[in-house]
């Protein structure tokens, strides 16, 4: 990114390994949409020069030394995540706020991305987990953003053993909130979107009914199918700001919201009052950025050798070579119809 | 209430025992603001002849053939909230909702109040309370609606050991919050309110901080008072739909906001977009009707009993007498400087 | 039961019908181990002339005339468990315990069972769930127990997404054990036991590791697989009193035990001092009776219709006639090598 | 600590400050009965020349150049545990046990104590907490140890509003249980014990009920003043591996123990199989090390600020001098009638 509305290569230096931190090169980049919003849409403000992405697996080509656990040439899955672990929000369970909101954010935020020859991780013991021995670098990119975020939904939600679920938006990270809700225990699993490889795959991952907005307002085809019960819980993972009131439409008292969607645009998120029981209803609104770390890395991965998940199947398009990450990045912004994710594999 | 505007004594037959319910006789009753919205501000609707009232203390008159644990002459505490125990919601731990949202709300809602020689009690053994030996039954008129609604803003909001929390609104129920919150371990509490005998009595119940609204926004007061990090939580005990705007604002990410406020007016409340994180802060929204039912005032009178919170501190209005009621009810109506709460005790 | 020892058939009146109550005929009954321990073991004390059985699909017959949402002709799902909801336990949130301790076991151990022309259903409305349409009454008599129980486990131990979890016991509540694992999220499932058709079972289940008692003690198996690191979460579903000495042994720091297991005998189980971190190593031991009652039955059967768990794979005996009860309770007594769990559908 | 039993003076070098750490000297100190556990009954096993002390207030001396926080001169509390912040564990929400089981516990176990002139404080900024103006260090010492240990007694059992609780032991932790369940929001408190002193300072705590073993099994007592109810959490602070044999038997269904009591010896702590319900009682027993680190510390020295709590009523001797602290451990292995806790403040 050289500023907003423009991308193209750039020669850096490369960056300097703290004593608890670790250098990277890439294997395998997946760009991801909000790569697309920081650029074009200039949603985290304007950046010069810096670098972008957050979804890759590397492998370590120093470490500080302070670093326990990996060494030079360890292959490891880099989360989108990467918090200070001793800040007191850290310590309070919200290590991706830690040092202030959203402030485990750090790749192609407030230091350069993973689209680079080489790449800075902080605190590397605290988070980087090793790719497991036959895990596919390519899948295992997925394990950066787009599990952890869609799995997160379910979280926030707290789905339980045989609540029926609706989860709004099927793009990668609604596709991974569908497969997190199925194994939470979900039964019914209602999922919104209309392309159709999303919505083969989202069948795929467990969706029972599709959902098409084009057919009417979301809430009143939830409502019918449900005999005007509505749902348990409803996992928001597109859409924008007035998503939350279709949400609180459709769902049960003693329901919940889990929302993993980042809001670009708009000055309030608005809740309808009647329908939110005048402020007694107990539909609980719950929203938050990933956990991120080694610990999460190290679980979902597990999740991947145990095959709970396949990754792999929102891979539609793979490229090879570092070169070729501006095409997989356009890609991404110009989303054709049969694109759900894109990926690079790079030999070193 | 005779309908929207107009309130008067009415004859109605006594009301009839199911075989799972009791009849009682109130001992001591209190007006609520909510009754007050009810016939003045037609918040439920347009209602005829609907009997008001549902904060009491009560001498069981008549008992159904199926009612175990209790008989004619026991005095029991009457929760406003009286839930089909054996409902879903109930089942899935929202008693309050028993039936369809709120439908655990009965008194003075679907059925007729307490406000009555004789008054209709659902699932007697579910939901009636003996009264303490001991325990003034004025006092324990606050069971009924007070403490529990003012409490339960810290359950909904995860009060922990240690936290700094901001209450907004300090009348009865807001202080009922203060007292709650200082009982499920925060620290430092700023109260938010400009009544001189409100801002009093909130000290005692554990306030450090008042706030009063009259000085500038009253996020802008927290946050200054904070250095600007902002409260753990925020309980909403007053206010209306844009409250929420200013609670999100002083929140820290991983907060949580407990509302116990009725929103009585406006099609949406909003909650602002940036400061919510994007939709990624862990500022959890959470907002419910008190938990009604026996164990819950059982569980309430205990700690009473113990001196845990006194309420009589929010009595400043007392009357006797049957008769006095309307009185009462129109001082609610008309809230003079020095009211807190009234309460009529009644002799048989 | 006719008793400790004894089983035979004998007559009895049709049990009577109260307000809330139901009176069903049994379509399709499944004999339950805890069957065999309450005739030939005595495990709750002796009982004569007790009708056996907790485990049915029926048909209603009769209902009292509060209940609001069954009629004669309903197929419903019978729960083992079928709780008092008023009670304080249950307004606590342990239905299952209303009254007292186990308080909501009733069938077969308080009153007569399922095994019977016609039985008895407390609290219809709570207690009793729709049959789904399309859904096969023998394999949806699991639900009564068998499913509830083993899933129970993983809530009790909180399981959670990439937890490695070890279930100890593949007998059939075993198996619905480690299908409630992977359906809250686990990762790697080892599953302890030795026969050959339960372990296949157990493996299509989820199971990743199979671990036989009879290779050395499983702390030491299990803590060798995870080169000395231990599980997450132990799952208890067999076993006796010292099962929980290795359960701890092999628990890292910060884990649960989720123990659904009868234990039959032994004065005390036995906690190792050292192990569980003298004290202070947050190795939760949790244990309990599953929840019954309506809700539970329709969150499981939803599971069922939405083919999240298929449970007519433990199904290894299929019977039909009321008369062939007997036959399939002999079997559950002898164990055949090829028996996971029989069951007796019934025409009437 | 020179050896097993014997205590005295050693020299030792400065202790080296890595770049995350910091070196402190002691403005106050407590002995602790785990000191004394750890010399004169070789608790941790054999130690030469281990400095003891694990309680204290201190003044920062030098700090490592990447210590953001805190630097030469900051007063600051010392928790007893001081975990590292990005392992595993800490980062699954176990901190206390970083590293491996109770591995955050560093002073006095792993490393030299704070009974010393200089002593050594991994990763400041998250281990240690600015101690705020007005708060007397002595009764800050309190902070480190006795009142995390004894308030997480509450967080096990999950204490709620009106319960009902059962304290075990009244020593300083014990005290602070108390004080912890009322913050809680427990209504009656038992508490166990019968020196008169620690009985008196119970009561101001807010215990309701005392408890003489002398009188006969505590959970009889404790069962007969609840008529055969029971409570619904127990928190042990004291007695052995078998108080959790009286515990069980005194709790509900549906409750809950924590246990903060270090297990010194016995190879087994037993669990009574029918009060504990055959294994399915839902009485969860719940046990672990106090979390430590610097969010821990200000919260708990935010109670003190807004006088929550006032720890200094413990502080029944105080010393002054450097040179007094051998007395002051002396005096908490003797036990004299009057100790409750000693304090040893220091000027430089």
């Amino acid at each position: 990114m050289l500023g907003i509305g423009k991308t193209g290569w750039i020669e850096k230096e490369r960056p300097a390994c703290g004593p608890l931190d670790a250098i990277l090169r890439p294997i395998a980049v997946a760009p991801c949409t909000s790569d697309v919003h920081t650029v074009w849409e200039g949603a985290i403000g304007d950046r010069n020069n810096l670098i972008l992405g957050h979804e890759a697996v590397g492998e370590v080509v120093e470490v500080g030394p302070l670093v326990k656990d990996f060494k030079k040439g360890d292959r490891v899955i880099v989360p989108a995540i990467t918090p200070d672990w001793n800040s007191l929000e850290a310590q309070g369970g919200y290590s991706m706020h830690s040092g202030g909101m959203l402030g485990g954010w750090k790749f192609s935020n407030i230091k350069d991305g993973v689209f680079s020859e080489f790449f800075h991780v902080n605190d590397a013991d605290g988070n980087i987990a090793l790719l497991p021995d036959g895990i596919d670098p390519a899948a295992a990119t997925m394990l950066s953003d787009m599990v952890p975020t869609g799995f997160h939904a379910s979280e926030l939600a707290r789905v339980e053993y045989g609540d029926e679920v609706c989860v709004i938006g099927i793009g990668p990270v609604g596709l991974m909130a569908v497969a997190g809700a199925v194994l939470k225990g979900s039964s019914r699993v209602f999922a919104v979107g209309s392309r159709p490889n999303c919505v083969q795959i989202a069948k795929e991952y467990g969706a029972t009914d599709i959902i098409n907005y084009k057919n009417g307002p979301i809430d009143s085809q939830v409502l019918a199918a449900t005999n005007g019960r509505g749902v348990d819980k409803v996992l928001i993972a597109g859409g924008d700001c007035d998503t939350f009131i279709e949400a609180i439409k459709m769902l049960k008292p003693g329901g919940a919201i889990g929302n993993v969607n980042y809001l670009g645009e708009g000055e309030f998120i608005r809740i309808p009052r009647a329908e939110w029981g005048v402020g007694m209803g107990h539909k609980m609104i719950n929203a938050g950025l990933m956990p991120g770390g080694r610990l999460r890395m190290e679980k979902l991965a597990s999740l991947l050798v145990n095959k709970r998940v396949d990754t792999s199947k929102m891979l539609t398009h793979r490229f090879e070579g570092f070169d070729k990450i501006e095409e997989a990045l356009m890609l991404m912004k110009d989303k054709p119809a049969d694109l759900i994710k894109p990926v690079v594999t790079i030999k070193w």
